[in-house]
């Protein structure tokens, strides 16, 4: 099976996650050229087809489309920056994991050096990649993304958010801090039951499903943030959300209260404000506009 | 329709809670007699079949099973404890939420007072009652859970946790933990991406899959908090989980840290213990013996 798009493709960076992808690239019968700091980690791709590359520049010259997945953005600029005018003519796709920031300046180092820049942010582990599950954000060049389409949809469910390369990026990072936030609730709740002498995996049966059931009420949160008029009727206020029992009822099972008491800080700042009356919707405002 | 288990049934209190669970034993024809501290929240309730008791020991007298549903632990003792003699014999379902110790507390007051006690926490809102997705968590007696199952399966899908009637409490509460972690996670994401022009509504659109699908990583780190062991290959390390580049872009973006912030705490408290090299899942260590 090939892809439409049979381009010449090189990875530069064969860790868990480049491998995966340069993994997916030659399952697919794509041409592919892989490139690794350090020696040993090709030995599987090339076995199953993948050319290795003896330098990073050799890589470069293998392809028209060029693939970072380094460990960091300082780890990119210290391979492409030497690369500049091998690179020129070509696209790039840097999937490795950086701050819009950072993404903004590779696409600004990348204008400069005349390559077409599609910054990526990959919400998967590697063994999802090239699965149903696996979501890719993209932002930047939407050549590069329409172009490659076919190759990009072979690691997982592509999305495109528009030029501004950080935005990618920056959904990236709001999704992996909502992510990690509801890990440490889950382990909150899972240490609070475990002196009842409930395994972990017996909250988690519980916890999966609850939690999924209340995503839905972020589109809720949503519409009233969005409508900006937090009075709206039918919403739980402020007041009613008092995380007192919670916080109570943790510190009798003595685990630590910091995970919900950041939750309370938040709820507590609009209440002070004189907003108890108003919806739960509100701790947004705590956020956004930092007390 | 009437439920297998025709009791005379009681409902004290008439919240917006109250009024769905007794809503929802009128819709099955069931024998119901209910009553509310202040008048009129019953109109409807009557109109649709329900008795409507005068007094709190009216209400308990027209009841072979009596359900209270009030809004917390002290109007519950106000309202039964003048009222042990006439619940003697009786069964007595406490759905009003609680901390465990003040379950276990009602649960002794009733044993004292020879009333069956079972304990119940709803993981739903009122609309749900009755339909797919309501959960009712419950624990103290079996014989009232085993014997009522019918009609508590009228509400939704109950789950037993045995004899402790603090137990039912308990995992709500720590459910409830964790979806007011998760929803302030979710609005800290949502916060991230609004100066970029990204609507609350949209960011949604995305974070529900996504976390959705996360809780599919619940499993894995229970797995390793049950086995004991943080040292097992494959998993993410907690120096991998440095959520610095989402705390510098969360300021980036001019918007309080200090969610993401309590999940690095966890994580950091960790590797200054040494364990840096051990499993993400550690930082329910963390949590468990506060620092
Ligand atoms: N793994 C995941 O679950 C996951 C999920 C989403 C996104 N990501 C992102 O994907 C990117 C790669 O992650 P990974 O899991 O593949 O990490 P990894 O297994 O630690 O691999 C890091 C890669 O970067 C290379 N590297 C590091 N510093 C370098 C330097 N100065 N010069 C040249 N190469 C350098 C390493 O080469 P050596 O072999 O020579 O050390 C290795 O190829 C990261 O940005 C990560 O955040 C990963
Ligand atoms: N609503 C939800 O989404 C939800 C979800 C899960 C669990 N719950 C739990 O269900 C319980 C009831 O919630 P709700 O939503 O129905 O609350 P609610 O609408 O505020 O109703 C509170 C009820 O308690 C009564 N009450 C308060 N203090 C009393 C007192 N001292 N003596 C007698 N009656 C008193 C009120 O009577 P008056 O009418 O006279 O004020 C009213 O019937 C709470 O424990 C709540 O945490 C609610």
């Amino acid at each position: 099976m090939t892809s439409d798009d049979n381009v010449q493709v090189s990875v530069l960076g064969l860790g868990a996650m480049g491998s995966a992808l340069a993994g997916a690239l030659v399952r697919a019968g794509h041409p592919t050229t892989v490139w690794n700091r350090s020696p040993g980690k090709a030995d599987d791709l090339v076995a199953r087809g993948a050319r290795l590359a003896a330098t990073a520049g050799d890589a470069v010259r293998g392809g028209r489309l060029v693939i970072a997945c380094l460990l960091d953005h300082a780890s990119v600029r210290e391979v492409l920056d030497p690369l500049a005018g091998e690179l020129a003519g070509r696209a790039l796709i840097n999937v490795t994991t950086t701050r819009p920031a950072q993404a903004r300046e590779m696409a600004a180092w990348a204008a400069q050096a005349g390559v077409a820049y599609l910054d990526g942010g990959i919400m998967a582990v590697p063994d999802m990649i090239g699965r149903p599950g696996a979501s890719i954000l993209y932002s930047g060049s939407a050549e590069v993304f329409d172009q490659h389409r076919p190759l990009l949809d072979l690691w997982g469910g592509g999305t495109y958010f528009g030029d501004d390369a950080g935005l990618a990026s920056l959904y990236d990072l709001a999704l992996l801090s909502g992510m990690y936030v509801m890990f440490a609730g889950f382990m909150h709740g899972a240490a609070m039951v475990a002196p009842a002498g409930v395994t972990a995996r017996e909250f988690a049966a519980m916890a999966a499903p609850f939690l999924t059931a209340m995503t839905d009420g972020f589109q809720e949160y949503a519409a009233v943030i969005d409508g900006g008029d937090y009075t709206v009727e039918g919403q739980q206020s402020l007041e009613f959300s008092d995380l007192g029992d919670l916080l109570a009822a943790s510190s009798d099972q003595g685990v630590s209260t910091e995970v919900v008491a950041m939750v309370q800080r938040l709820i507590q700042r609009q209440i002070d404000a004189g907003h108890g009356k108003e919806g739960f919707a509100r701790i947004f405002e705590s956020i956004r506009r930092p007390g």
